[in-house]
């Protein structure tokens, strides 16, 4: 069973337990001639895959009323991987969900690392750092790259940790979030278990 | 006594207790004859007015030795103008810094308002909506402007929170930070009543 994730940026495929990337802008998804179970926050890539027989959009067979309306539906696809815990899914976007005994409670979105480091330089090129994994979250900052590091990490990470739950990381950059909290299981195939589930159900 | 604070975009004057600012793209400052006393954090205009007898710049004058050294002079001026508390400085860039029993902590850099929501927009259409200030922080949220609006805000919400001090709010954007942050004072000119300090000191 060929299963496929695919965001902003990128196909992600699972085939059995192995996992690869293709590029959305060079990608030709008719090339693919196996059965694929996929889901899509890609409106593009979307419209062009109705037209492929093979490629089975399972996002139609997941119960869209537990969550909301405009929101992704990788988001949904983690959650339905889990009874309870926090989801915080690094790619392009950080999303971080909330699902207690079941029921999802809500979710919020942050700008990934590629997108939040762009910001800063923007802004000035006096901010134009690489953020520092390594920083030590504990005491406030007195150089201008673990300001620009603790701006973006230590506001993301106070706000997780305030809910007090399981935190699950997953998504591209999940093992380097992995640094900052350190308290958290990485699961980079939580999406995946998912869908899995929701096919399962078919 | 002319007062100038010059950022990224603009410079902010104070003559009397009338503030005004002018774009840094188009304003001459040659054109001005009177005294001024001013800061920069904007290292082209900074160079430009060394030619300008009549435009003092007055970092010279602040013991630099407190601080850090690429730590911007209006960050340090604001942390004149007071004995303790945490300083959100909403412009361009959000500064935090924390002072307490008149020593610096440290302080972190977080995207302005402008810039965070441009960052949204080029991650995906679909987060191209404008920020809801009159958001309820209290719960986890269920739509799409409100997930960008909690990430954005809530974040940094808990974060300055967490220091449990005063809380003075300054910058363009202090008025429509105070819709969130309930608890803190807003001062327009903490960074001019650092000025002022400095030079009566001179």
């Amino acid at each position: 069973m060929l299963l496929c994730d695919i965001g902003n940026t990128s196909y992600h495929f699972l085939s059995q337990s192995e996992s690869f990337k293709k590029d959305v802008k060079s990608f030709d998804a008719s090339e693919v001639k196996h059965k694929v179970y996929y889901i899509s926050v890609n409106k593009d890539v979307d419209i062009s895959l109705k037209n492929l027989a093979n490629w089975v959009d399972i996002s139609t067979h997941l119960d869209k009323a537990k969550y909301y309306e405009t929101m992704g539906v990788d988001r949904m696809m983690a959650l339905e991987a889990i009874e309870g815990g926090i989801i915080l899914d690094a790619g392009s976007a950080i999303t971080v969900d909330v699902k207690r005994d079941g029921v999802f409670e809500g979710g919020f979105i942050y700008p990934g690392l590629k997108t939040m480091s762009e910001s800063y330089k923007n802004i000035s090129s006096a901010l134009a750092y690489e953020f520092n994994f390594d920083i030590d979250l504990r005491g406030l900052p007195k150089n201008s790259q673990d300001a620009i590091t603790y701006g973006y990490l230590k506001t993301l990470y106070c706000e997780v940790m305030s809910h007090k739950m399981e935190i699950i990381l997953t998504g591209g950059d999940a093992n380097l979030f992995a640094k900052i909290f350190k308290e958290a299981r990485v699961d980079e195939h939580l999406v995946f278990k998912g869908m899995k589930r929701v096919i399962s159900d078919l």
